[in-house]
């Protein structure tokens, strides 16, 4: 019989369905090591969180993500919430011996993020931060790719993450628009994403060189009481260097009009060049120099087959998956590790590296110069 | 507190799979007025049964269908069977009572249909057929737009349904390959779905004229006794005239190779076009000529917004879900009907209508002529 | 100093054009053995007739072919006429030991082909059929491809040809509506070309079976004097039976809104697939079974390099060339073959058989059966 | 009888090549108030002079420029040389009053730019700059658009041109790899061309912040001597905000794997969006926040409509045309302001403008810091 893990969630908005969807589905498809019980859900707006607990099955709950941390029947917190909140959360639960998994960004900056890696590090955990696009089986394959040397010496890294829905200018004013509260707007929601897929991909970034803007400055104040101030960026643009010597991009925007969800990245090497678009995550596009120049050309790889990442665990070929699969991929991953108390990643290490460069973005930005990625 | 509707599955194979994943996560996405409870699953094959209903949580188990068929806590029957038994487990429940839900082909031939048809008009109880493709968030939108007008009148429904697993030619002689048991090969499989994509968005068909091949005419024995001769369709192409005027064509074939489970049709109407391929099933392609012509041209929909059909349970726009969500939606949509007591489609009449197209399209094969489809 | 070779055009319509163009450019790109000079050019319209000369370059000028036809100075007679006329020109042009490039359809059905055959067989000459589409650089290199063994057996060739300039209701009535004169209306045009690339790519088709349609039955005679009856069919579809076995389709409709020159052909094989789309005809996409399951996909070829068919005539990679390039092509090729004598292809045995195969989708149109094509 | 232009042309290589094609098909497609006549080549080496006099038809030859210059019967100077003669050659020919077409990019330097762009406000000529992507018929249709209010304001301009021709590390040293000579790599020659068509489709850049690098830094000479040092960049990437606000970037590579000549550009704005790709450029895609949320998603236009910009010269809808036709428009548009005195643009102020930005990214590079662009 399966040990069991029981998991302590924080957060019932969007990632704590996202999440709770996978703890419901993991253990249906995956043959794992240790059974996870979705033991409790903990929210601070208590009217959000029995009709959640009843949808998703969570067992109980806590308001107060304190006492969730200090319950003895809980081995796993997944911090779902804001990200004001990640760092106490996790240190907290750090400090009581759960293991960790941690939604994106990890921190609002690098000194939170590194609070947080200590913490862990203290602790016999396995700490998690959730940038589940490491777990699209396309991405994983092309990671395998470039491991295999298909790729050869990456001398581009370009990657774009395009939304739309700050272009309606009627969209009312949130707390995503105040820059003391959120951190950053566009940029650290999505190039989060972007930098984790580049430090996953190519390696480790040396410096960078930043543009941020505001389009639309005022918004309306959803209680019909004025105008409020936009000072969290609309779109954040960076120019990278990458410690092995590639030149690279990254454009994170929230006013690309006809783009919902639109991560893209290209990557381009000396034996070989990926291509990926999220809308269609099941496909990866490649390109090998070493085929014949007449028969040459960008193959779209349908992510589907048994021997791809993870698809062993779903339906037979051709039958694509979706946005929500990778929240199970890495539960199911997360789970394994800790069942063959194994190392994990992407964990606190990588949360920290990615918030470093993050915010040497951000920094490049306000003085208008390259900046140096700060050492870990 | 919602009534409680118990379900009952026969099969556990690849359909059981995918219909136990979408009687568990149902509820949790949809607000319905029923409560499904997975209560028993039935499979001949007592060591099929076991893992399967704790993998998927099922409460009970029975390995012969009768019994199943025969319980008073049973309120939905839910066929997953091989084609050959679909009729007499349909037949029995309806006369049970039970509503049914049934796996596509809906019989072996347009007989057995009727049978079922005939049983379930009977009875009073909800029928389905499992032709999922219809619950294809763009593809019911495609619908919707038909309804609108913003085709117009028409022209053609071409649709092909390629895959490829069949072109290795040291794949196995199977049960598949024996047109006694299998009934057909690609065609009742295959052209099943597309037929009804045809019913669903231009109607009924009026004629058609049909050619098999089989490619590999024998393969090996999987007991390594020698080899067995195919005898099912490798592929079934048909051309086909709509009581409506329109002119279409019919194309399965297990042997396109590099198409894994490629559906697509083009709709050509006096007013616009729609085009669609299931490997990219979040998107459908809508042509309209009321633009003007500097500006026309085929608009790929991203068919993940919250007014898009089935959408709003899910995520964000550009966030794509899976082929398995379909079954969710098939399944809300009856469970909501059985709740309200409304009609649901596709039910067991379009279901025999759909039998007969296919039985038209065998006869045609052999008779080398054009065949008219059997008054319902 | 190269031998000079005489053109004579008849026709100055968009063929004409077309083909005016080719033998202007001609030599610029190629080296050719002989130098083609635009001698002259005839029309039975004399106003139609000064201007094409003009604008192109044609140094004298012709109302009746019968006299271009007897002209001593002429070496080469092209054929840009209606359909009509193209077998009693060819067959006196033959008989005047003129080389002949004839437009497509060769002729207004197979006795006439058979004529044209006939004569040309009997005289020492070159004879093309311009079927254009052999010389687009992506189509000559999946020949290529195919004779290397690239795709293997095939076992499906399915080509449409779309088109929508037919689906506004105000296109008035024209001669082409009339089958009387134009023999047929999308078949003869559409059809001709794909079932001309089936031969050219798989080999001869045994059997045919077809279903045509007329969508608007009466257009605005443009004199406003009333209606006139559409008698040439809007579409015609047709299933075909190879002789190597292969199961193929052939759709051509002038009723696709949306789709402008739209000529695809998907062909199968037992080692991969080619996709072709006239609308992005620099590409071919390719699939080969021999790459690992892991790497498969359909690959974009850009078939721009030097050593792609025809290219090292043009430009660096990446800069495509278009529709008019590939008639530059096959009167490139036309002059070489005249030059040294070598014989050229699609020649009349061609386009005889590819009226034959035309022939036998009308007879079954008709008939309602399956037709077997004649023997050459 | 339309007045006679007599054309000069400078260098006779690949730009040589594309102008004389271009200079010799113009008048058989436009109908221009003036009548080229391709009375003069000239190229320092005599031997390239005779084989091309020959091939394209002009009439007589030079192999001094400054001998060009001063002939009197010269009207038109098109200068297709390298680029550091660019300067000297347009000033003298400005001086005779000749006008005057210039490869692109303009000249080394912005104040090589200003001295040609003097010299040409001093005479009474029309100067053209031959950036000859703003006539691809789709981006001249985007720039319709946005004057007809499409796009709305325009949020960002993202521009990539890739190519890979340097990835191959046997690849020689020649003069292009040197920045004394070439004065800068991929910038000069690619950069040039996405900057233009920024500045034709968003308006002028206020300020730019680049990078670049070698990635292979010394490949053999050609004599075998041994290795030369690179010092021309491989890439260049630059950041730019627009004097309207907008926010985009720059990216010239000459090492993208499996990219010939792509030259993609992104235009997000409030009320739409357009993409472009040079690999494709016979469509542009196009999305409109005005359509229904429904129904929304990018459409892609195929610019060969009689009513897109340049089609009426050539064939009907879905015939595409290739990347020469694009010389055959600028000398199209420049002969009809010369025939009817009418301004040309990109002229020599579109030049400098467009070298201005070119070596604010060079000098942003050199500093690591945001330059501004000068004024102009």
């Amino acid at each position: 019989m399966s040990k069991i893990i029981n998991i302590g969630i924080v957060g019932t908005q969007f990632m704590g369905r996202a999440h709770s969807n996978a703890w419901m589905d993991v253990d249906k498809f995956y043959d794992l090591p240790v059974r996870p019980v979705m033991k409790a859900a903990c929210d601070n707006v208590a009217e959000n969180l029995d009709p959640f607990c009843r949808r998703f099955g969570w067992q109980s709950n806590e308001t107060d993500w304190k006492k969730l941390v200090a319950r003895d029947d809980i081995d796993v917190i997944d911090i779902c919430t804001s990200n004001n909140v990640h760092m106490p959360i996790a240190v907290a639960a750090a400090k009581a011996s759960k293991h960790i998994i941690c939604e994106k960004p990890m921190a609002m900056n690098a000194s939170e993020a590194r609070a947080m890696l200590d913490a862990a590090q203290a602790a016999d955990i396995k700490h998690m931060v959730a940038f589940n696009y490491r777990r699209v089986p396309a991405i994983t394959l092309a990671r395998q790719m470039i491991e295999e040397g298909k790729i050869g010496r990456v001398f581009h890294f370009n990657a774009v993450y395009y939304q739309d829905w700050l272009v309606d200018p009627d969209f009312p004013y949130v707390w995503r628009h105040d820059k003391k509260v959120a951190g950053s707007g566009a940029h650290g929601d999505m190039n989060a994403h972007i930098v984790d897929l580049a430090r996953f991909l190519v390696g480790e970034i040396e410096a960078v060189c930043g543009a941020d803007e505001v389009f639309i400055k005022e918004r309306k104040l959803a209680n019909g009481s004025g105008m409020g101030k936009v000072t969290a960026d609309d779109a954040l643009f960076s120019l990278a260097r990458f410690c092995s010597g590639a030149l690279g991009s990254f454009m994170a925007t929230r006013f690309a009009s006809g783009r919902k969800n639109y991560l893209r990245f290209e990557l381009f090497g000396s034996e070989g060049s990926l291509l990926f678009n999220l809308e269609r995550l099941n496909e990866i596009q490649y390109y090998t120099r070493s085929e014949t120049g007449c028969e040459q050309g960008f193959r779209t790889i349908l992510a589907t087959e048994s021997d791809h990442p993870y698809i062993n665990k779903w339906w037979p070929p051709g039958h694509i998956i979706g946005w929500e699969h990778t929240f199970i991929h890495e539960i199911g991953d997360l789970l394994t590790a800790i069942g063959t108390d194994k190392p994990i990643t992407p964990d606190f290490y990588d949360g920290l590296r990615n918030q470093q460069v993050l915010d040497a973005m951000q920094i490049s930005v306000e003085k208008k110069t390259w900046i140096e990625v700060a050492p870990a």
